[in-house]
């Protein structure tokens, strides 16, 4: 048996296959530098000021080695027009990156590939103050700032290793499909606790809700599980879509590292796709009964997307269970189609149902409830407790009859999956969801083998 | 189409049925005269002072056409011995009643037959005041004056019809099964409110909890939808076993009353015993799965033998619905045998089951948590929220092997049904109801043909 590693011997060796090569950062700076003296040239044949600014995880050491973006902001005064912005913006982008395509995220931008680096030229506003910004990218700028003035060597060497644990876990990313820890944010908790060890033993013995203030500027609350008050404007939670699952994991998979030390939990794995053999053994262990509305995903951005199939799902396990089918997981996916998928711990429901009456004694409802239900085929209405309750007839009494029916679309759906459900969906039951194996097999062997 | 009858018409009808005919009455009097006078003259001969008084409805014309009860109390001086009491009681009552039997309440009396009346014989003590009873009996005879001295020929009429209606509604009753209306509480009710009318009237707008008190003089507050304080007794409750079913009951069948005046009101009727046919066609029509325990009923009096029918129905019940079996509705009979009836709305589980662990940030019993079910063949544990959950294997799928197994005798039982039970019970399942129909046909329409 080998001798157990410990935490320090785990780190080194993260640290060496995630620190970038002398030669990597060299050619980075090499492309980053001459890119943004083409920038600084372009910005010259302008009838306005203007500078460029690098920032990013590249501009700062705080990159993983095999990063390939190089992010420039091209800063324009406040006093001009968006329009003006933009149309300097893009005559910059497109002076130096001639093969560029232009991109919107809240301003059109130009992106390319220049020597096998992801090149972003965004132009942004030179606002004096992030409580001033125009625009959501204004405030990169100062973050790049923030942050880059505080890193030591070792620190920069921590928010390596913590990006590269976080998305070892799995929760690295402030897009709305992870919910999870942005590069700042990260950036922003080693910077707080000192380093990524400390860092990893404050999570792990974290009571959230957690508050963090570094600049102890912060004047507003947040009703979220890890706020983290931006150091460059007050009014700002970096931890805003962190969920709480995510902050759970973090707690969860740093006790693990303190406890048992092990390189794995830096590298995420995906699981070999479920086969249908597997499948069938599957829902043959657990006795549930699995159902699936798969419609053609809709063509919108994953930051929409996602957030739309989590409401939809929620919206659609609530019916399922307010129906007494008693939803024991699910989840939502999407590829080429996407889909809702919910396991189910109850099949059929009677084909009556009890519907609690009104109080006997609030005598307007009460006469009205027994008058409605009297001489009909329900059986009663008779007393329990002080009420009237009846037995109607139930009006599905399987999921499928609900999830092929028009009270679908009376649920809380996303608005993209609304319309695409309305251009037609399949019901998949029992083991019917085999159908999903060749798009979804990985998220079914994720499924049917959760960890944290 | 005939005319709708009033209210007036109604009662009166009624009225007509249920007064004593003067002969009836007159051959009352004759009997339970001539027992006062021997009872009198058995006094004469103990060494001890007593006297003779005549207690219950038949003797203050509150009685119903058919009955035959006639209640004589013998009462002695409080400084006298209990056992003295029982022995002279018992003394007297053989001697009047040479072929009467001995009954237990709170003291051995004697019971008899005499020219078709139903003799009661029961010693008590002659205290001052009940406030200073010595036992529950002492109270009667002050009950006894307390509503003889303030009822008219009007007023008694109308406890007569409210006996009736609570008789006909099924409610009339303090015994422990029915949990309804004694003849005491009906005649204060009618005293309080000035006749059945206006008592029904007022019923029929309750707010409960309601509280009267004839006298004025209640020093204590009851947690009971109805209280009516004692007029002999500041401190009592005489609804106190009156049920929060049975005032609702009372509740809807007082605007039946009003609303649409009927004698049927008046008069309770069994429902024809279910036929196995119909029985079947039940299950078919209600797609639910009954079960039932069925064991000897235990050979205990029926004021303690219902209530332990209940406490075990509410016991087995809630652990049915706490494994997800979702009991729709239930019953407990009782003949020679006992039954506790459950009706299912889930007939089968799956094979796993959720079981929520603790916050992850609890960390101690989050880490225990974690390490009971890592690497067992639960799936999980997995993080949902800010909590670990697994779906371990269930213990029952199906409420049949729960009930079969000795966990059933972990729930909340009547202790005579628990020892009833040990000795060997029959789990009915589906269709084996069926063989319930010859016991049980009446309680099992009464079931699936449930009014208020």
């Amino acid at each position: 048996m080998s001798e157990a590693e410990t935490f320090e011997d785990i780190v080194a060796a993260v640290s060496e296959s995630v620190d970038p090569s002398p030669e990597e950062v060299e050619r980075m700076e090499r492309v980053a530098t001459a890119l943004i003296g083409r920038v600084e040239a372009a910005i010259e044949t302008l009838p306005v000021e203007a500078d460029v600014v690098r920032v990013g995880s590249t501009a700062r050491e705080t990159w993983i080695s095999g990063d390939r973006d190089i992010d420039l902001f091209v800063r324009f005064s406040p006093s001009i027009e968006r329009d003006a912005l933009e149309k300097y913006g893009l005559a910059v982008g497109h002076e130096v990156l001639p093969d560029g395509a232009e991109e919107f995220a809240e301003h059109p931008y130009v992106k390319s590939t220049v020597d096998g680096f992801d090149i972003d030229l965004v132009p942004c506003y030179d606002v004096d103050d992030p409580g001033e910004i125009k625009s959501a990218v204004d405030r990169t700028p100062f973050h790049a700032e923030y942050v880059q003035s505080r890193l030591t060597n070792e620190l920069a060497r921590d928010v390596r290793l913590a990006k590269q644990f976080f998305t070892g876990i799995g929760v690295y990313g402030s897009d709305l499909r992870t919910e999870g820890f942005s590069g700042y944010l990260t950036e922003l908790l080693v910077l707080e606790y000192g380093g990524f060890r400390p860092m990893i033993e404050a999570a792990a013995a974290w009571h959230p809700p957690i508050d963090l203030d570094p600049e102890d500027h912060g004047r507003v609350t947040f009703d979220d599980p890890l706020t983290v008050i931006d150091p460059t404007d007050p009014g700002r939670n970096v931890a805003a879509v962190l969920s709480t699952e995510n902050v759970a994991r973090l707690q969860h998979y740093a006790r693990e590292l303190l406890e048992d030390p092990r390189a794995e939990l830096f590298t995420a794995v995906e699981p070999d796709p479920l086969d249908e053999r597997a499948l069938r053994a599957e829902l043959q262990n657990r006795g549930t009964t699995p159902v699936a509305i798969r419609f053609d995903a809709p063509d919108i951005v994953e930051d929409q997307l996602y957030p739309q199939l989590r409401r939809s799902r929620l919206g659609v396990i609530e019916e399922l269970d307010r129906r007494g089918f008693d939803v024991c997981r699910s989840m939502a996916i999407a590829d080429e189609t996407a889909v809702l998928f919910a396991e189910l711990a109850v099949t059929e429901r009677p084909r009556i149902e009890r519907h609690v009456g009104p109080p006997v004694h609030v005598r307007d409802h009460a006469e009205g409830f027994f008058r409605k239900y009297e001489g009909t085929d329900a059986y009663g209405p008779f007393i329990e407790e002080n009420r009237y309750v009846v037995e109607r007839s139930r009006e599905y009494t399987t999921a499928e009859a609900f999830l092929n029916s028009e009270d679908l679309f009376t649920v809380r759906l996303g608005t993209h999956v609304e319309t695409a459900l309305e251009t037609g969906y399949d019901v998949l039951v029992g083991e019917e969801i085999t159908a999903l194996i060749d798009e979804f097999g990985v998220e079914l062997a994720a499924y049917f083998d959760p960890t944290p």
